[in-house]
């Protein structure tokens, strides 16, 4: 099976948008609004966990205005009312997505964009908030003289990582956890995924951007959550010298593809969801795709940047 | 005065957003959506304009679903009907947007990217279509040895420029009219406004995406007229050698400027707006503005990457 970039696109970026009508039956109609104590949104949480909400001291659940408020005022409380909450579902078995624990909490943003809430990266999906990564491409830039083009590093996921086994990926990537900034993450990421010394990918890594979506995702339970999603995006210039080495067992190799080969995979479905978006949007920045070459260009950048509803960092 | 990047971005993408209260008052409270003849929504039309309308027999204004339809189910007579009515108002200085006449035919799309309508340059507002444009960035890349920084062609505007007079610019600029395409268009102005060889173009015209917004901008007589826009991003890589010359009389003269030198004229405001964020883009692309400098990052990608509520080619 053959699919478009835009397929891709809209695979990762699934969530209707406010002013189309499947809004109002897929978001509206299905979910609460996640309100600060202040009343500020802050993600969608679905009817069936905003009933489980109903029972818990801490959360307001208004069944008219279809919101669930979080009430403490202070941070320190609501990071422990969060904890404690996600920690009883955990050994409760109640949510599948609960089961991905990963013992890493993932900062929630007021509109000032400081940390207003701490969550355990698995339970974010089950609030509706804005997570954060960083995803880096590394690249060997094309030599015309030599005739080469564009060639990527791409590495194969583990078969036996719990999501997306054995599919393709960006050469590095990795969740931003509280506290740590969006360069040292990206950093640290290089290091641990692809051996790269701290020094080379410092002077190396080129910010360039971000992709931002909202994923909706059905776990085994059939809770389909929503995930708004930002992804810092980074370009590594590397060379055919700077073979990247997996130093955890989340890789199980890595293969220089041309452009012409990333294209292939790419179509064939066989890059994890959001990283194909991650390629797509390297390949417009570079021209590799083209107003020419590509029927739905400013879909898919409109698509690739949403604009949150809620605050970010 | 000192402005920040997220305020020449909003300046530009001034149109609320569907899911914010001022939409409500601030679009569907004052314009109607202007249909096709099948019912595709083309655009924004201010309430006066659609009043003008009602009068005339190829449209049908409904004042209670606040839409007016454009009839003919046929091409030609489409824009033969648009064609007559421009150079009617136009005429009779009926509104000052049209004082602005090009002579140059823009081109409005329906959902497959087909040609739907052809409409005069200065009209397009009154029917808040979406319009088209490519901007190109011509700059000399960094010098890590030597310690040059990025640099960048700017010229200046005529100050006998109808338009924004002795503002800065991109490069190069230009409106893609009827029936030309984008690639097409960024050689013929890199030839047109900067003396560019078609040779020198072809070879070294970068496509590197498009921002997309919707602008909102008050016109002599008071009205404050829609006009979403698409403009695609090209980088030119030049020298120091590859001085641009003006070849008509719409740049007064260019100037080689360092990344520092285009902030500070950014953010004193001395930039034409959109060509302000069509250099916001670039440096974000190239990692001068990175996630570390700029607190607004991700909203600045996301406003200048509007999804539009029209088709688009």
């Amino acid at each position: 099976m053959v699919v478009t970039y835009l397929d891709l696109v809209k695979a990762v970026d699934s969530v209707p948008y406010p002013d189309q009508s499947a809004y109002k039956t897929s978001v509206l109609e299905q979910s609460y609004v996640f309100l600060a104590h202040n009343g500020t949104p802050l993600g969608r949480i679905l009817d069936s966990v905003a009933d489980a909400l109903s029972g818990e001291p801490e959360f307001v659940v208004d069944t008219t205005a279809r919101t669930v408020q979080l009430t403490p005022a202070d941070f320190i409380t609501r990071n422990q009312v969060i904890a404690s909450l996600a920690a009883r579902w955990r050994a409760e078995r109640r949510y599948a997505v609960l089961l991905g624990w990963r013992n890493e909490l993932y900062t929630v943003y007021n509109p000032t964009s400081k940390a207003y809430l701490l969550i355990e990266r698995a339970a974010a999906a089950l609030f509706g908030v804005v997570t954060y990564g960083v995803h880096i491409v590394g690249y060997i830039p094309p030599n015309k003289l030599a005739g080469q083009p564009f060639r990527f590093w791409v590495p194969t996921r583990s078969p036996t990582k719990p999501t997306f086994p054995g599919m393709l990926d960006n050469t590095v990537a990795g969740g931003l956890g509280y506290p740590y900034g969006v360069l040292d993450t990206a950093i640290k990421e290089c290091g641990e995924e692809a051996g790269l010394s701290e020094d080379y990918s410092e002077s190396h890594l080129q910010p360039a951007g971000a992709v931002t979506y909202c994923y909706r995702h059905e776990y085994e339970d059939g809770l389909n959550l929503f995930q708004p999603e930002v992804e810092y995006v980074y370009d590594l210039e590397m060379s055919e010298d700077t073979v990247p080495k997996p130093t955890d067992d989340e890789v199980a190799e890595f293969r220089l593809m041309t452009a012409d080969e990333v294209h292939a995979e790419l179509v064939a479905g066989h890059f994890k969801p959001n990283t194909a978006l991650v390629q797509i949007d390297f390949m417009i920045r570079h021209g590799i795709i083209t107003p020419e070459n590509e029927p739905n260009y400013l879909e898919l950048l409109a698509l690739m940047h949403r604009r949150m509803e809620y605050p970010t960092r």
